[in-house]
């Protein structure tokens, strides 16, 4: 492994003043014709945000595949929907360069996470522009959709999925359009893969790579998805987290009863789960299922720098977030998110004030996403869950309970587990991953940043897997962008310079990439 | 202390043969009454049931308490609303009986818990009958109220407040009713109180029984209000437990957080409730708060004799429930309701399938009822919580928490208190005491059952306090009533019951209690 200072100075060495040149001049092309189409750019994805998207929806999910295939198609790229039986399915489009040697998949997806409406200030899926946000991110008011001219670009675009994982897709079609109009031709072959089950935890991705994999053939997945810096600067992220979800319920009495009258006689479902979820990990994070650390591989010397030498920025978080202390004793994000993670999604078990009742309930539910790293796998996850759980005296099923298994087991945990999928991590090392470096630094004018990993999931193990081909991350949203909860935002200085990033990538990456055309 | 046995062998000696034929001569004429008019009886209850009742709903409180003076007039009974500033106003009856030296007062609670609509089968203020429910509990088919003629006695009327605690005014009026029509007079003046914030903590009852001291005196107070025993015999309960409320917030970042992007770096506000709850009890059922059971009382060995006496009831009570085990390793619910109890009553914190959502939510809200045993009070109470939480890390808060407040304290917990109330025993050697035994005993042709306390609390402390007057609890619904929860009922037959029962103390008690007219 190499120290990210050298690997940098490997990179200006072999970048010459002329790709430099190249890639101001694409910026500067696509940045004139944006500028000119901001209003058209904004309208093609709220048309898209105004398509409700949970993976679940099915109706929905296909109204989405559809407007996404006539989108490429519109761009003159060939385009199709991939099926996968009665799973949502992806949208493929391809548009070769002539002469090109390699080929780069970019991928997006288009469904979200579910939403709670009643949670929202506007509805999730009427796309509303507002004001800069306030401190804390604080909703500012509804601003008209202008009918022409620019946008202020700290405005932002209110929708679910207007950042994740939208905004890329229209990022992607409007750089097509601005290189078209000034006439710059793709470097590489270009593939456009959207997944449609990605938020539901990706579990047909790899029946449907495998389906298909004649038609996916490619040299890198570029990943679009997730957001910058929280510096608002461009970075690239050469891994993800493994995830595995997990919802949990336990069992009290088969009706709820007063708490007088029974209170410390039945058990109580919602005591039942704290005990269990305390076991798991303590309030700062420190997971205590036995023997979860066994398997888990550290990071390696070259990560650990990489990851310190991303700009300071967890005091300004900690600020934004009204947090006195993050966990691990204030230890730098870039290292958490190097760790796994459980995470306690929620609990619904009974009532709190107003409608509070003196009542034992007759269930408790609570629901957790397990953040895997590299050597961590779904399938061992469970198991170490299990046995942890067994250990400490649960019945464990994962099935309807039913009047007799009540019965005969005190205590009762259903577990209904998500199927999920390891983490990833490409080389910092590799050609491609050292021209993508190459391309987005010049193209920004200043060194990009470079972190091993996200602290976020994408089932881009099933690439690797079943493609061979490596996984990087080129995420264009702003980080303050409440992705997968109330509110989600697009900050539109972040789908400008997206647009920018992409084209660059798109023009002059095959210029760069030793064993491309010149 | 005297043993149960022996009280009640000295109960048999002075009861003679005549007051055990004029018991069972107002239960014979009382019954032929009820059986002549149960359509009427119901159909009072349910224009009673239909005025939303939550002490909160001030209007409608207010409706409540102007239907109760109306029916206490209808039956000649002396009434009025008994203001209290801004708190519920309670209502009061008065009905002398000629010549009686002793009086009674009737209690019962017009207000209701708070109810979640979306959870009940059918709206909470639309009074259904339905036939008997099926195993669990299970609601059965919505009957036609009759027109005229008798009802299944093993038929339910579903509403909230339909057993706690409006059925029993219902009982205490139609056995006057009754008792009217059959040329059955009082044996002691009757007062009847009807207080509307029962459910929400009775925090205005002492000031409210001090301001109508002069127009409460009385002998005794008669609390109907909770279930008979779970074997469906009458009982009567010498004490209550006490009880305090509380609502714990817990704060994690501003805003909810991608649980990738931040999960193990951003506090979860759900594992520190889940770390806060687990250090107050375990799965058991036993307190861990520190120095609690300090102040605890054990019960005397008369109390744990008659606890022991009643019918065995766990083993069937475990089987309808569904539940393997009940807590202290089935120790006999008798005994355990006489040990405080710390009672979960809800957490709410982010989602939970199937919109569970990714995120780390801001806050997490949980609600606990604190049932305390004598000695105990609530202000002691507050201050042993909260130096367990101090000495664990805790900045404890009242009020509303501030950005300031959350940058400087890392581990924060807002408490807010309901004013709650101590528990109250009254002795079972009282002479009131042996002769209401007498009285219902020979009404139902057995002896009653007898408690030394209930699970549940009422601000019986308070009529003690303020007025220096025994309290003994004479309830009449069923247990399975589902009180405090989603689709509350009534069993007809409870109602006929206690009727009668109410009836015969009415009658008789001031034949067989010392020092009143024979």
């Amino acid at each position: 492994m190499i120290p990210v200072r050298r690997l940098l100075l490997a990179l200006s060495l072999t970048a010459g003043a002329s790709t430099l040149v190249r890639a101001q001049s694409v910026v500067e092309s696509v940045r004139a014709w944006r500028e000119r189409h901001e209003v058209e750019i904004v309208r093609e994805l709220d048309s898209l945000l105004a398509i409700p998207n949970n993976a679940a929806d099915r109706p929905n999910i296909r109204r989405n595949a559809e407007l996404l295939r006539t989108m490429l198609q519109r761009r003159g790229v060939t385009a199709r929907i991939l099926e996968n039986g009665a799973a949502p399915p992806a949208v493929l489009g391809e548009l070769k360069a002539p002469g090109a040697t390699r080929t780069v998949i970019l991928y997006a997806h288009y469904d979200g996470q579910p939403v709670d409406p009643k949670e929202w200030a506007t509805p999730p899926f009427e796309p509303v522009l507002r004001a800069r946000p306030g401190a804390n991110n604080a909703l500012s008011a509804v601003l008209p959709m202008p009918e022409r001219g620019r946008f202020d670009p700290e405005s932002r675009i209110y929708a679910r999925s207007a950042s994740d994982d939208k905004a890329p897709i229209v990022a992607m079609l409007a750089a097509l359009d601005a290189m078209k109009a000034s006439g710059i031709a793709p470097s590489v072959n270009l593939k456009f893969f959207y997944e449609g089950e990605e938020e539901a935890g990706s579990d047909h991705l790899k029946e449907l790579l495998t389906r298909y994999k004649d038609a996916l053939g490619g040299d890198v997945w570029l990943i679009v998805d997730g957001p910058v810096h929280q510096s608002r600067k461009q970075l690239i992220s050469f891994g993800v987290r493994g995830t595995v979800g997990l919802e949990l319920t336990t069992y009290g009495p088969a009706r709820a009863l007063h708490s007088g009258h029974y209170g410390n006689w039945a058990p109580n479902p919602g005591m039942l789960m704290v005990e269990l979820l305390a076991s798991l990990r303590d309030g700062d994070g420190n997971i205590l299922i036995d023997h979860y650390m066994d398997d888990v591989v550290p990071p390696t010397a070259a990560e650990l720098a990489a990851v310190r030498a991303l700009p300071p920025i967890d005091a300004q978080l900690r600020h934004d977030l009204l947090l006195a202390k993050s966990e691990g004793n204030d230890a730098q994000i870039g290292e958490r998110l190097m760790k796994p993670a459980v995470n306690l999604r929620g609990i619904r078990v009974g009532n709190v004030a107003p409608v509070a009742a003196n009542a034992i309930a007759p269930e408790a539910r609570a629901s957790i996403d397990f953040r895997l790293v590299p050597n961590q796998t779904p399938v061992h996850v469970k198991e170490l869950l299990e046995a942890h759980l067994a250990k400490r005296g649960w019945w464990v099923t994962h099935d309807s309970v039913t009047a007799e298994m009540r019965l005969a087991h005190a205590r009762i945990v259903r577990l209904q587990w998500e199927e999920g999928y390891p983490a990833t991590r490409t080389s910092m090392e590799l050609p491609v991953s050292l021209a993508l470096r190459q391309v987005i630094s010049d193209a920004k004018g200043e060194p990009v940043l470079v972190s091993p990993t996200s602290g976020a999931s994408l089932g881009q193990y099933i690439f690797t897997d079943v493609l061979h081909a490596p996984t990087i991350s080129v995420p264009i949203v702003n980080h303050d962008n409440d992705q997968h909860a109330k509110n989600e935002n697009l900050r539109l200085q972040n789908l400008w310079d997206g647009i920018e990033t992409l084209a660059a990538v798109m023009a002059n990456l095959g210029k760069v990439w030793p064993g491309t055309i010149p």
